[in-house]
């Protein structure tokens, strides 16, 4: 499947969080250790909000992470408050600019590690659930953009858990009308530039791994040697699909069919279930 | 748009039609003189039918034709008696390795120079109408290969013409629908790897320019110096966007709500009307 | 050949410059007026510095720029005082990353139009000429960048116009030694972060061309109505190979065989005459 | 490092060799077993003789070969007698076409797995003692292309075993001369187009693997099921960097400090010894 890294809190040089960690992102492109590849080398993508536009850069690219030199190049000049990262395996979809993550609507961005299950099945059926003015917007072929358009369709932009559940119910009505018995498997961010949510869920209640980091406070206390720990703020918060390093103390797993929101106003996690289509 | 190039003969080297006419198509995405525009830079694909398979094998690859090191080494090594070659000038849609043509589907092979008028519109109704077996099969986002799978929906395997007439009233229709003037403006090529169907169509009856090549017994005694009609035998015919070069008496056009067809059986052509849907 | 830009003066997003303007570089990439070449589709580069690093950013790709996605991106969220963009036609050697422009040596940026003629009788002998330390950071197979590490090796870092014209003067004795009539063409520039150098110089005396933009405050007196003039600084300078669209009194000719500096101290413009070496 | 494969024999779908054995190189791309990286996603490389010129045709592209739909499709479609295919893990050059092997002169064709230990240290020295006219046509930054164009310095195409002897002498003379302990490690395949030689050697006498496959028709009596040793000719034989899949008995390693050659009159191993510099 795919990894993927969530980032926000004060301004930091996305290197710091991309690169140097021990297991990073990058090394995670090349030796993932809890995805189902341990390689996810078809395609990256990299979204960050600015100072002074509302709608995030997105860059794309379809060859690995690892030795993909304008990624290096942006990480090491551009800083950022609220940032995602994506390394891609593909489950079958070709390799194109326009299959990587994060998808982009207005100043929305998501990204997904996971599957809907035989995807070929049910993807007519699922693309003419989206809104027709949607509709309009999708280039690539994968299942992870599809849901996001879902899950506009169902009102991301006015209330995310809602609009998700809806979409991930519509994803189960339609995959059992087919005959799949599990037909969602996902961990998926989302943000608009301000909160950050972030889900945990499968049809099988076994769900992708999922992270978010420890209070950076309580972190730096634990490991006052850590450079990349200096450089971000208490607030700081890190959602990935797996640990970056072997860091004790620093990453708490997300439990199964949960969802979290990361917020100016405190951060807090809540149940998952899908709403029936 | 595009420019495309189409070769039924004896086996010959690719490099003897694709690179050594003075006017190539390889020239042409550089400096084509009679598309819409000069430049063909948006990717580019080529199919070819071997001795061994009656599937045809595509390469297409989203940089310029004109200096892609592994077109010229295919051309430089591969014979064929079959075979299509398309540079690509987007309208739109992404450059993207699945938006290059020829499009495949079977033995088929399809490519298109045109556009269906004010695409975002219709996309949506254009696919509702594709058999829902074939959709599966859809990869890219262009107009060119929904109208290949509308085309395939219609019959395309058993009868060209009329299927192609079909899809072109049905974009006609959805257009018209949808208060566009002129919803179509196509020249395409489609073959199963015996027979090579062209077609020239526009709604304002103001189509795409698209040339077939005289006799080749005629062209050798008008020309008898040149080299790459002395390798061409007697029955082979091409269909190109514009003349490779200015040789005098060795293009045709296309008249004007045309489509030919070039076979074992003697070539011909007839005119093509849509067939309202 | 090449078109080039450079940038000065406060801090601007990259956009304002890169697509605004009417004859943007982004549009000679498709549509060059005043170049050897009027298609520029042979790879592109941008390179900037940020306020956290005194090594600029170079980010380089080998498709052409008019439909690069991720320049586009870039170009609409970052800001920088100093960038360097650059769209390639290749005169011969390989469409490659390590080729494209700009190139980087610590905190200097190089890029240029023009060539060494008959540049694979002579690369050699230049080859060698490159001090030992720096010739281990060549990585393309370029002219341009092994001009780059020719003037680093004459001094570049202390004395631009000295290591330039040094250069220019080796590579002029090494051609005529070949029976090369007029062995350089170029349009350099050059940085260090803080000062902007562009030389004008070729052999024959007939040099490519070369501008720079008038005062901003004179620009806006003259076109009041121009967004993109706005958003520039009083100090803010352009060196470009042909203007950016037709605005009158916009664009001063460099003189040929002349190098100007873009400093705080003052811009200032003096003769080029190579070193013999 | 990198994989490699060479095959000799009757003509045949490369696709046969390439893609179909359990353990094939494609798969080696993704989960290689015995090299020093698992994963070899950094470029891939293809090169075969047709049966019309001499020249073989190279393709080489910079994605991963796992994903790469390209090398599918001519896998798929050409037929060769004897060709070379290579996936590439980057030792720290850059990923890009010219240098991805095999690398070609004239009819010759060079690959390699390994490297020049500390490269960037002896590097141009080496590249001196390149012959002047073919150190121009060197494209690419890697250590096994400057290998390939030193063999041809020393005669490769007169007697490829001594050839590669000096080669190798010289690499160890230089890099004994910069202090470093083991100069070279090497696996090489070459050949003209008639005959195959493969060479396994180290400076520490720990060289990379390299194994010959067993007799064809020994192994069809050994495995009567095996559809691609239908396929392939009596004298048919292969040699590549780990065995494709784990067939008992098909498999012989090369000795350490040998190289062997594939010939119509008889294939035969000898001793490799560098000959002193």
């Amino acid at each position: 499947m795919c990894r993927w890294l969530a980032y926000s809190g004060a301004p930091i040089l996305l290197d710091g969080i991309l690169y140097k960690p021990a297991h990073s992102l990058i090394d995670q492109s090349l030796h993932a250790k809890m995805g189902v590849e341990t390689t996810n080398g078809d395609g990256f993508g990299l979204g960050w909000y600015g100072t002074h536009t509302i709608t995030p850069a997105v860059v794309r690219d379809i060859g690995p992470a690892w030795s993909n030199r304008n990624l290096q190049e942006i990480a090491g000049h551009v800083r950022s408050s609220l940032f995602f990262a994506h390394i891609r395996a593909s489950t079958g979809t070709s390799v194109q600019q326009t299959n990587c993550h994060p998808f982009r609507h207005g100043r929305w961005m998501w990204m997904h590690n996971g599957a809907i299950a035989e995807f070929h099945r049910v993807r007519r059926e699922l693309a003419l659930a989206v809104d027709p003015e949607l509709y309009l917007a999708i280039e690539g072929s994968t299942d992870s953009e599809l849901m996001f358009y879902l899950a506009l369709t169902f009102g991301l932009e006015e209330d995310p858990p809602e609009a998700v559940a809806r979409m991930a119910g519509l994803v189960e009505r339609v995959g059992h009308e087919h005959g799949i018995e599990f037909p969602l498997q996902m961990t998926v961010a989302v943000t608009d530039g301000q909160r950050l949510w972030a889900f945990r869920y499968s049809s099988q209640r076994a769900s992708r791994s999922l992270f978010y980091s420890t209070r950076v406070e309580t972190l730096r206390s634990l490991h006052p040697d850590l450079e990349f720990l200096r450089e971000m703020s208490d607030e700081a918060r890190l959602i990935v699909s797996e640990p970056l390093g072997n860091l004790p103390g620093a990453w708490n797993a997300v439990p199964e069919s949960t969802y979290g929101v990361v917020q100016p106003e405190g951060d807090r996690m809540d149940g998952f279930t899908p709403v029936p289509a």
